[in-house]
């Protein structure tokens, strides 16, 4: 029998995930589309991929616009979220929650750290699902050129009410879904630790580079990775501590060269040269809301987060969702930062 | 008799300068102009000034286009530096070092801390003088438009060769020469105090906003000036207490009110803006370098620093000064961060 999977959020990621799901015809997926929703239901995507070569109008069982009108296509076994990962400007909890049955189970197949906690808080009891991928992935308008192989990690955020059995078998039963002869999705005993260390690079080098709008090459070359990248994934490291996961230092220099001999632009200097939201909150914010919770001293980690906050801020201005007023205030008690 | 002066570099506070100079007929200016050249021989300055009106055709003595050519008009008894100061891009003292004759004082009417360093080390015995410069003034493609007082304050920054009384006689004599009834030019008996107190705002705000993008009444609304710039103000006061200039706290919120009720845009934000040159080393950089000369821990200062290393080193590929490797290079003792 076909799982029924809700899918939000078509993009690089999206796409491959969608087509992954749908290659053994043991789900039925329906996706959610936005901004490509009128291309996408005419001509589906035009696929180059690196695992499935190149596929000509794919479209996903269903194709919406939103969540509410998804709800026709369920009830939905999975709804895996692979929306980019912005909590101060979208709260997916509020995004989903129309499709949320007692049977669903949420996958996470996104950026950061911590972005579970408001998603268990709004579905107490509901099963969570990390999925950390791996992949170069981009859709631009429907065509989705896919040119690293899709690699997962597939584990639970304990909702600590379900049995952790229970958990395991659900995260291992969406394992097998999505599982192609193409691609490489694997149970991922240990989420903390995976999301941790993906984060020593991308709560670090990815808001660094941002800031400086250089790419990883350059950074290195005009010394901001010997002067702030390197301290700052200690600082992570730290953090990853006092959470309760011990990594290694050698993860650091690992990190730094991981995209040799790329002149990689990581995902936050692509958002900032595109004038995009960046994933400020669940790569940098959280961080720092964590490290607060265990008093562990993050000086770098601190200043690149406040920085980029008053960017993401100035950014809702200019898309409205901040108003200013007309003449400037003084932030007080009854008038607090915007 | 009158006296010779040569001027480099005539921008906003260039102009007003040159033109105080001029006033009273006791000074003889050879201005040395750059991207204005043509037009400034050819029309002179069209100037708006909230202190002498509006002048039209406004020329110096002398226009040249380089001070290699000034020197046919010298020698000089003061040479007024006005340019950006950007030493990790122009060296003023290779510049300048044409026109410097055993007679000659040197005027640095410059932003930032330990400026006179390099000159006081090219030119030993030279008097070098001070001018902190308060004004609202700008110059776009020779109109001055001149909306604020023309307030400086002269004092000399001691060379350690000539004796204390002859450098503050050739202080109050520039003071003398360049006062007119419409400005306010004062001796400063405390050079020291009077820079570390302005670098109190243009060592945190200016380079924060340059960071940031927004001007200081939006960093402050969107929370930049609590999380950020205090923090790093009493930073700065740290290191001025290092090198020997005790600061009152309350000039903390004395700079963060001063631009009230104006949303004002610092020097490095219109620079970041118009993809210009910062003046991080001698608003940064410099600060960086007293402070681990006498080991103050400055975490937010350094972090702003580096930052903006970075960004200026890009700028600098992007104008042909730095030429990158055909291939990632990983920095080394044989291949530095360029």
């Amino acid at each position: 029998m076909t799982k029924k999977v809700l899918l939000v959020g078509v993009g690089g990621v999206g796409a491959i995930a969608a087509l992954g799901l749908e290659w053994r015809k043991q789900s039925e997926v329906t996706a959610v589309v936005r901004s490509d929703f009128d291309k996408a239901i005419k001509e589906g995507y035009h696929i180059k991929s690196v695992d499935y070569g190149e596929i000509k109008n794919f479209k996903p069982s269903h194709i919406v616009k939103s969540v509410k009108e998804a709800v026709n296509y369920g009830p939905f076994e999975f709804i895996v979220v692979c929306t980019k990962n912005t909590p101060d400007i979208v709260l997916i909890e509020e995004v989903i929650q129309d499709a949320v049955t007692d049977e669903t189970a949420i996958v996470l197949l996104q950026n950061g750290i911590g972005i579970e906690r408001p998603i268990i808080k709004r579905f107490p009891g509901t099963i969570v699902l990390s999925a950390v991928s791996i992949i170069g992935s981009s859709n631009h308008n429907c065509e989705i050129n896919h040119d690293y192989i899709d690699k997962v990690s597939v584990g639970y955020f304990d909702n600590n009410v379900t049995s952790k059995e229970e958990q395991e078998r659900v995260a291992k039963e969406f394992v097998e879904l999505y599982s192609t002869e193409n691609n490489d999705i694997t149970f991922d005993p240990n989420v903390k630790y995976t999301r941790w260390k993906k984060l020593v690079y991308n709560g670090t080098l990815n808001p660094i580079c941002a800031l400086t709008g250089v790419d990883v090459a350059r950074l290195e070359m005009f010394g901001g990775t010997n002067a702030l990248v390197r301290q700052a994934m200690y600082e992570i490291l730290s953090v990853a501590r006092a959470d309760g996961v011990e990594l290694d230092k050698d993860i650091c220099e690992i990190m730094i060269r991981s995209d040799d001999p790329l002149w990689y632009s990581p995902s936050m200097l692509i958002d900032m040269r595109k004038g995009n939201y960046t994933e400020v909150q669940v790569l940098c914010g959280n961080v720092v809301k964590i490290a607060e919770e265990n008093g562990v001293p993050i000086p770098i980690l601190k200043v690149i987060y406040d920085l980029h906050l008053v960017i993401q801020k100035s950014k809702m201005e200019k898309n409205g969702l901040i108003e200013l007023p007309k003449e400037r205030f003084i932030p007080d008690k009854e008038h607090p930062p915007l």
